[in-house]
């Protein structure tokens, strides 16, 4: 099976340049020809070719299937690592077990101070067709640590990886099914003690992801994966 | 800090010839300078080089750790994907939170019918270098589905990966700390009904990995660190 992407799709009815191109040159679908469509916000849909040209491949809809799955629980805020291939993996990977959103973090400690979007953008839409998952998580570019930490709201939820502490609890013993979580994991030298007393201060809750000391990529995943079997353990 | 691994250093005082390349040429490294290495069995080693030149470095140990940390306790039985940058991304990440072994099995639905370990295991030593761990995990040739299954001996806490089955409990649900465990987990396409109904006979326990429908390499990641966590909240 493949799934196709169209973030717009009740509003037009034409795939862009790009993705005709691929159906038309690459797949050779003619008209008549059936294809699923995930609009990236849960809803998967039946649509029938009635224009098929390199440039500009039309449809119509024959079927928009209701949204089965709840939302994705976890908003991942997350300072990118230096190679972003890492972030990347993480992205993709993260797509499959269900992320709603990801913000990427410019810390005390963080190595990279410039992030293109566009680039995590395609490879967060690729994930998500080769995949066949139908939620695209938004993607909100570099944010200063000052910055979100100055627009954040509600915290109730909020837990931020610290690596040292005493007594700090396991995220996963801190989770309740059902909720929006979000997990704020720092750059590979982590939070400075200044950061970490700055959350605090903002109801932020430190805590631990294991007892392993992970990369930055690999407790995000380990995060994403945590709210996933909380929440599938509840079913 | 950089770690350096030889899985015999209670045997031999030398690097082999690459890594004493890379230690007198490229890192220019000293007499009397001191190292850290692992052997991969969980011990770390502070070592004093006695000799540099760029075929062999020699050295003394000055001080050998005691082996801190349990073993993993966590064997993956995995087909390997066709694209081997997927289980190579595996075994990384794998590394990082803790895996004892990796079996790579020739299944029905498999798409890879060869493996080359060599590059695996380089794959592994590099993970344990980079992420300064201590426990490489035993890596086993392509076995195929009836090979291993006639070998194996104890199931009690040998789970597979199956996608369907009404009332098929989560491998989670499954889980007690301090114990071995083995997943088992199919190529792309599933395990076969037949494979799942001999594993069954044999007395391996049919789980689910989540609701999500997982890569395969996603599976054995979601698997390693379902087993380091109950691990890491029982201590």
């Amino acid at each position: 099976m493949q799934l196709f992407y169209l973030p717009n799709i009740d509003q037009v009815n034409v795939f862009d340049a790009e993705e005709s191109g691929h159906i038309a040159k690459v797949l050779r679908k003619k008209v008549g020809d059936q294809l699923c469509v995930t609009n990236g916000k849960g809803h998967r849909y039946l649509v029938q070719l009635t224009h098929v040209s390199p440039k500009k491949c039309a449809f119509e809809i024959i079927e928009k299937s209701p949204s089965k799955k709840l939302n994705p629980l976890i908003h991942l805020v997350i300072a990118p690592t230096k190679n972003l291939d890492r972030i990347e993996w993480l992205i993709e990977k993260a797509v499959e077990v269900g992320l709603r959103s990801v913000t990427f973090l410019h810390a005390g400690h963080s190595e990279r101070k410039v992030l293109k979007v566009e680039r995590i953008e395609r490879k967060a839409i690729s994930a998500l067709k080769q995949s066949l998952k139908d939620w695209l998580p938004a993607i909100h570019p570099l944010t200063s640590w000052n910055v979100w930490l100055r627009d954040i709201r509600d915290t109730e939820n909020t837990y931020i990886a610290h690596l040292a502490g005493e007594g700090t609890p396991h995220l996963y013993s801190c989770l309740l099914p059902g909720h929006e979580i979000t997990v704020v994991i720092g750059p590979e030298g982590g939070f400075t003690p200044t950061e970490i007393a700055e959350a605090t201060a903002k109801g932020i809750t430190p805590v631990l992801l294991g007892n392993e000391r992970l990369r930055t990529e690999t407790a995000g995943m380990a995060a994403v994966q945590m709210v996933a079997l909380i929440n599938d353990l509840a079913k």
